[in-house]
């Protein structure tokens, strides 16, 4: 340690950070102060973005191991890294608070020397979408978007898209539960071709059809598809078992044992919430800011971000269960053995 | 002053505010902890409603005069509260935070004894629309909002939608603004007919065509309509005469007697986009809530919201404008007369 | 249900919510736009401080049980509604926002008018503080506060000071922890004769001792005194034995049975520094509206809000015990058999 | 154009931005995943305060110039870059909410590999101090201060504390309001030697006086010492003259001309009352990340930013004037030319 000192400005590298800005509008001589304000803004969210991509990368490397150990403190770390993954899109919501201090006739000062540049470029954004769980199908504006990028970075995303997701690897971890599985805490085993019959859910499904009011019958269509499994469509990211587990989850969670994965599930939650509301008010801001022409990149600005905006959620199907549940006392008791197994040692 | 003393509590009245918590389950005999705060923050809103409508109301005031003094501080107290109105729907988003901290779960243990109460019955929510501008033929789910309000509620939107709101009187003022109609200070008159040839208007109608890259020419059937008024649609709430004046507010900002009307513009652009925002984590977080189940009140809950949000902004004709816009340094100069009488008596 | 439907503004009895607003400067004649916004917003807080009351008592009511059971919900309702105390505290530090949009000369019109009444005469404020575990003889002004108060609100506060607070409960609960007293667990057990030579004791603080810098020496005193219980003075408001549970929380938070424990110290520290992120913005706020002027209630303004910021911190030793940590890879490991007793039962 | 198309990522050079990162840990074989966190958002402290100062340094440009015309947009831009640095500000207090989701145990994990760096070293934080008007002499801990930074980086921080700053320009320009100077305008010229029988400052000086309740009668020396420069300290920023002007700015803003005038004052107040929420925040941060503790920077941690919380404000005299401030309605009313001279053109 005696040799060497670590200097703050050398330990954060600020001779690139801060040399990092170098405006079009300088090169053209023309004079557009508000270009420091525009770059400035967009590196600080690709540092974020970083940041993002650093603790989702590492949530998922946890969850690809072939099981998690309950007593580790791997859940823990997921529950916490998510927590800090929407703290950071909080800010980058906030963030949009300080771009829109540019009117649009200031961003005109400089706005035609960056194109065909625009923020649909952003590759680590791309990224942590594609990390989440979204694939090329179900992108909007698939085309333009290839042919907007450098060959490089289209194989990027595309290879990030055909690696494990965050939703797949979900999916893996909820259809392995172990107290799932279990036929002496159930008394009977939960399988796909007796869940019509198992004690547990024909009596919750008979609960949930008495919570319902006249108009809501077709929810128990709902019910069907996606905890039974009829008629499952290929488009679905959950199975009907992971979704049974995910329901039980939210269900029972005030066993121990199911405590971190409620906190995992409503914190995907949150993330969906928190990208779509990014979405809309970088949306709101565009309209702002540009009207209804095209972006610089050409897109068509307002009507993409709209699209992507519903397009592009990845948890849906859990707030889905949301509609599924039935009050606390109407709930199932467990048998003692399963309450039981998901309680401490104490 | 001797024989009065004010007393916090007194002055507050906070034996009304803190005595009007009556939970539906502490009557029903369930025990429904969440009730309370879901109460609270629905209070919590009422009151910033009725401040925000208060303002409101203030402003609309203000700007039902014949004229505007210029050297009157009115125009700085619109303005004013314009941003305070702004500031207010901000903490109002932010409040749905707190609101989420109610679980689904923990929203089932009472939601059934709301029925049919709902959000969608606060009646100074639709008067803040309504007083903004939002008339009665615009709303979404017109027939279910007068279903489900008491004929008194109704009667009271109704009367609101009949009375002057915002964008009527901003529409009236924008017409007004005197150095418009000034042959003087133009060299020639701006009136409806000659539009197309006027000096100005023609150079800059020029300037924005030279502005726009070929697969943006569309945009000058836009600008044809909306400040030339041509085929100009009744759906309008912006003249084509006060468009003009909102745009050249816009461009000529920098005169410091357009530099009050240009920041009531912008801040009339963050409501609608505030609102926008509180109505997508409003939905966001009822579909988190209650997944596709309808709503309390037999809404179909998200489908309303969704609907809602895209229907009803107020000032997207203002932002329009900002598609209308060319760089400064392409902007026509101003007649030095004109230019002396947008500035400072000295 | 047929006989009754719930009516949104009956149920929020909005009839006195809304009507509860009558301004001094109507009655004086005077015109003072802002008195509505100061009355609203202080009619805001003291709804959210019924709620964050609300909760507050229910955590004290759940920790006052002779033992909170782990298998129960019961932690993890505590830790839930900690987190939403602390929502609601980040919302009412956000609401100063609103209350600075009044300007100084604003005040002025209808100031004078509220003699003496003042925000300090907030009852629910100090049962908050006293709740949480503020005595009478800690706070700043004792004198002046009783003086300012009608009989029957002073009678409240000191009954609401007598009975258990927040942090009596926490000393009391963290010193019961049943698996810091049992002796097959530890090999030996821990008492407060034997701390310095019992094993685990003894190697953590060598493991302490070592990870101190030549300046930081004193810091070991500092250790004995709050953790070996040496000289500990009647002020403090955790005992040793309580202090050595809370630390060994944090430091071996990664088994199961601590997560949520430790959770529940986080956000209490949390509560902590909102409070006072809350004090010093609303101190700023007073300076810059009344500048050194005295107070509505003849307090010094900034002065008396400086030093409660300073002297109402409540968890101020459960914040110190973080500078008597040592990182991960010097502590000691613990045995198998307690290990596995804060695991899961599997 | 056609031969250079702008590419995102270059444009963002996003090669530097995303390739500054190398963690001590890593070099030291040390497993640390939040030095990630840590690095990044000093980053992004760094490129805002990047930001700040350029908003900054550009407000300063321009007040500097021997003359600022009213009728130019000069004014109407630093009012707007001064609420863009507030919005900045904002966020930086926002984003120590990500900082906080770092653990004490989770950052010791590092810390002592980052010795003796602090964020003390940030030289662009004690650049905006100095710019807005911190002088060497009045900083806590200068000894401190000058052995921790290479000699290079406490030049910069001297050259700047040596270069006219914010504070400094602000006097300047409040003494040269030419409307304060002309006799004409007045009646009677107002001069530092019959300031005290001029008749408006006579008539105000009445007006305060009445407006005084008991308790409060020393503030009339503050009066006397402020606004008449008697017994005036070296140590006021703002000379007498100066003070004057600020006063009548605030007092008569409803005049157009006073009107950015104002917004500029309300605005630097901001910027002091935001900077002060950041330390505070930061300081209760460092407190519960490493409670009594030494910085890495062997600062005394909380206590040195305690003292400099206090000491670092840069406009105190501005919020002053808010307690020297009497209500509308006992406002002498202005010579009628002097009135007209405030209003515009028209």
């Amino acid at each position: 340690m005696a040799e060497k000192e670590v200097y703050y400005k050398d330990y954060l590298q600020l001779n690139k950070i801060l040399n990092a800005q170098d405006l079009e509008s300088d090169i053209a001589g023309v004079d557009a102060h508000d270009e420091m304000l525009f770059i400035i803004t967009h590196q600080a969210y690709e540092l974020w973005f970083k940041q993002v991509l650093y603790e989702l990368n590492s949530i998922i490397d946890i969850l690809s191991s072939p099981t998690v150990n309950d007593n580790s403190p791997a859940l823990q770390v997921v529950v916490h890294r998510g927590h800090r993954i929407n703290t950071i899109l909080r800010l980058l919501v906030d963030q949009i608070n300080v771009m829109e201090t540019m009117s649009s006739l200031d961003f005109l000062d400089f706005r035609d020397l960056l194109r065909p540049a625009s923020g649909f470029q952003s590759i680590q954004w791309k990224e942590l979408e594609a990390r989440l769980g979204l694939q090329y199908q179900d992108r909007h504006g698939k085309q333009y978007y290839v042919s907007q990028l450098h060959k490089e970075d289209v194989d990027k995303v595309k290879n990030t898209e055909s690696s494990p997701s965050l939703i797949t690897l979900l999916n893996v971890w909820l259809e392995r539960m172990p107290y799932f599985e279990d036929s002496e805490l159930w008394g009977e085993k939960i399988e796909a071709d007796n869940i019509e019959t198992h004690p547990f859910w024909s009596q919750y499904r008979a609960a949930y059809k008495d919570s319902l009011i006249e108009i809501e019958h077709a929810n128990l269509d709902l019910f069907d598809k996606v905890l039974y499994g009829k008629e499952e469509e290929d488009s679905r990211r959950l199975s009907a078992k992971a979704s049974r587990a995910a329901l039980f989850i939210m269900l029972y969670r005030g066993y121990p044992l199911l405590h971190l994965p409620y906190q995992l599930l409503i914190s995907l939650l949150e993330t969906d919430e928190l990208m779509s509301t990014w979405r809309t008010r970088h949306m709101n801001m565009v309209t702002r800011m540009i009207g209804t022409r095209v972006g610089t990149g050409n897109s068509s600005g307002r009507g993409y971000l709209k699209a992507a905006m519903d397009k592009h959620y990845i948890f849906t199907e859990l707030a889905q269960l949301n509609g599924l549940l039935v009050a606390r006392q109407s709930l199932p008791k467990l048998p003692n053995a399963l309450g039981q197994s998901l309680g401490f040692a104490g």
